[in-house]
């Protein structure tokens, strides 16, 4: 059993719940989103679940028109690192924009909370795609999709570097002798590329996973190309088993055609599971769920990956306006690419799109076993390595952990316990050698 | 006693100590940098003593002629917030330059801090003052130092802005009703200046403190301009009293110049107690200290506030080279200036004056009595508000809290419990209003 490929589990916390309704729901905390010991009672739920990460999601641009859970959130690195006090197993998965960041600060912070939690820090890598960020950060326009691309990659290169800064045994505390650190074990990156100039070292030892772990939420064609050189794991999104199984298919082979192990970059849908005792208990929940929105809602949550398109100018019950995609086309291109093909192929009218997309049922609401068996079809049939779960009605997370994972466990498809210490350990990623140590041992 | 003036207590959180042999006695922890058990024990000794704060102090810039405590530290915002949760009451104050920031990101972080710990964050603000950190980010040149301040003051401006973009009760969380918040309450700020546009509002609601607490340690012309407008707190350094004396009282006169009241802004001077049971033990103990650094080390340490100034080129024997002041003109005004005057009042030559600051004695070596009463002239004799600690020698807070607290306790000098929950209360401070909130009552 112990041979067999492992599902791989997250959370995302989210406060409120990431639905424009969630948080009416009558056992909904509405100031969960700030709230710290929500946060921790959740995180050491999925602790206790066996988890192998927690998620915190981001964006640094709202509006009045956003949706609840972007209105009022903690900053990622701060509740990390405050939840890496509180747990002791669990990965922490931050997003942070590299598009309105400097890599030096960046590499800090994740240095620090590595080394904060034990080895416990990723950093989930995004480029923002809300055009409106630029007017919080003293620029006229937001970068164009294929230029964040390629400065992402190029940042990444420069954090990756900072975090090798020191060799693993550079610091050498030799009291009696006065030394500190070898000097030939510290690095001086001078990074010097299209869009950064870093000299370094960083100012902190390397962390104990050596590296962070490295996810990508970026479903493009540029953000998919990214993933497979540089990704450990891959958040996506996807309608069905399907789409999920055409994407593994292609990432997986994309990262092989770059070198890599593809058992070393993990796929994660995410999941929104609505758990009841029984398919009737489930679908009486998910009821419950869609009559928190109203149409106007609806309507502000469809904008959002379009640019924050005026779809209120445009009939209800007539067609999809299709400009808006053209008005978002430099936004989040994969949302907007997704809704279209479903209008298309539906022919829906604007209300059943913003309805459809405003609370999408998704393949996970049903009882206990039915949850566990669409889990494990997905897994086994190759659409994912393991997922990414929310909740959007609260107690899921406490159903999915009491009701869910002991079955998936019977079943020998996730861990009983911990492996090892670190986030690496739990996602079996190989310990990555620093550089400077490589070189070295190459050249003996 | 209640009414009688009480000492403001804070502890900064070192790690190895901030001298240069600090890591090298006996029994010091040389990984305590980067070990969260050994920051989290000295966060609980210091709060089971009622200091008002904890204060982790930044760089961002290091070469390999760097110290111990720059080498290898915790970022800031990551381990306050870690510290967060393993705390109740203390102060939770982070050091943060403007210079190589984003305020969006900034106000987003400590608001988030104050969120998690319950209203206990601060920020002391920093321009930075080595030249090199511009390598870090992209940048050819570190601002000159008066456009640091100037930048300072809009930096400032707007994080207090964003703090400012929730009004207080501007979550009102109807359920029935679907209102999540009141728009009338929600602001945006459209700052542009000089060096900034920044559109708001912010993505996190207005954190328990209102506005977290303001720190700021510049000691040039332009610092203290700034501190007396806008800081709540000042943490400073001084050779003697009557230094601080006249610091305090001119400090105090410029805050009130401003129009704001005096009690307002605690004035901080560092301390590094070193305390015996006897005068004779705490004079071994400084011992201890002279000896761990050697004449190389002590001169590496004089080079950085002289922006890392090549010293060795000069007879350890010879004076002191005056030149080095011009070379460092823009680094660290203040001490620079500190340190020239010495020179010259006293004649030294290079090697005195590198042995003199890199372990000097200060104030606050003898008996536990001893300390107190220093600590009390300073504080009664108007040099201080209060004082910022810290520990070369391992187990000296441990000692500090044992056995000079209860002294000040017992004097009635300083609290024997917390007398509230916030940082702000511990400080004496007022609430700030938010300013919408402020117009709109003064417009009623």
């Amino acid at each position: 059993m112990t041979d067999q490929r492992q599902l791989k589990l997250g959370f995302i916390l989210h406060g409120v719940g990431p639905g424009w309704g969630d948080w009416r729901h009558p056992d909904a905390q509405p100031n969960a989103s700030t709230n710290f010991q929500f946060y921790k009672r959740q995180a050491q739920v999925a602790e206790a679940g066996k988890f192998d990460f927690l998620f915190v999601a981001d964006s640094v641009y709202i509006t009045e028109k956003s949706s609840p859970h972007y209105l009022n959130r903690f900053e990622p690195l701060t509740i990390l690192s405050a939840l890496a006090g509180a747990t002791n197993n669990i990965g922490l998965v931050g997003t942070l924009t590299v598009s309105y960041s400097e890599p030096f600060n960046v590499a800090r912070q994740f240095a620090s909370l590595d080394h904060i939690s034990g080895g416990r820090a990723g950093w989930n890598v995004v480029t923002s795609w809300l055009e409106g960020s630029a007017a919080n950060y003293s620029r006229e326009k937001h970068y164009a999709h294929d230029v964040r691309y390629r400065l992402a990659g190029e940042y990444l290169d420069v954090v990756q570097g900072l975090w090798d800064s020191w060799e693993d045994d550079a610091l050498t505390f030799d009291k009696k002798g006065g030394q500190f650190f070898d000097p030939a074990k510290l690095h001086t990156l001078n990074h010097k590329g299209e869009f950064f100039s870093v000299k370094g070292p960083l100012n902190i030892s390397r962390s104990p996973q050596g590296q962070p772990v490295i996810f990508q939420a970026g479903a493009s064609e540029d953000g998919k190309a990214f993933a497979a050189r540089r990704a450990d794991a891959i958040f996506v999104s996807h309608e069905d088993l399907d789409a999920a199984q055409a994407y593994y298919k292609d990432i997986k082979a994309r990262a092989a055609a770059f070198g890599r192990d593809p058992d070393q970059l993990h796929v994660l849908p995410a999941a929104r599971p609505v758990v009841g005792r029984t398919a009737e208990e489930a679908e009486a929940k998910y009821q419950e769920l869609i009559e928190l929105v109203s149409i106007d809602n609806a309507l502000s949550s469809l904008a959002r990956p379009f640019n924050e398109y005026d779809f209120t100018q445009h009939d209800l019950d007539g067609p999809f306006p299709l400009e808006a995609a053209e008005f978002g086309a430099n936004s989040n291109q994969s949302a907007v690419n997704r809704i279209v093909e479903a209008v298309k192929a539906e022919d829906l009218t604007l209300r059943q799109t913003a309805l459809r997309f405003a609370t999408p049922r998704g393949h996970f609401v049903g009882s206990t076993e039915q949850v566990a068996d669409n889990l494990q079809q997905w897994f086994e049939e190759r659409g994912a390595d393991g997922f990414v779960l929310f909740e959007s009605l609260p107690g899921q997370l406490e159903a999915f952990v009491e009701l869910v994972v002991p079955i998936l466990q019977q079943r020998g498809l996730f861990r009983t316990d911990y492996e090892g210490s670190t986030f690496r350990e739990s996602l079996g990623l190989d310990f990555p050698v620093n550089r400077y140590s490589r070189a070295l041992q190459a050249a003996e």
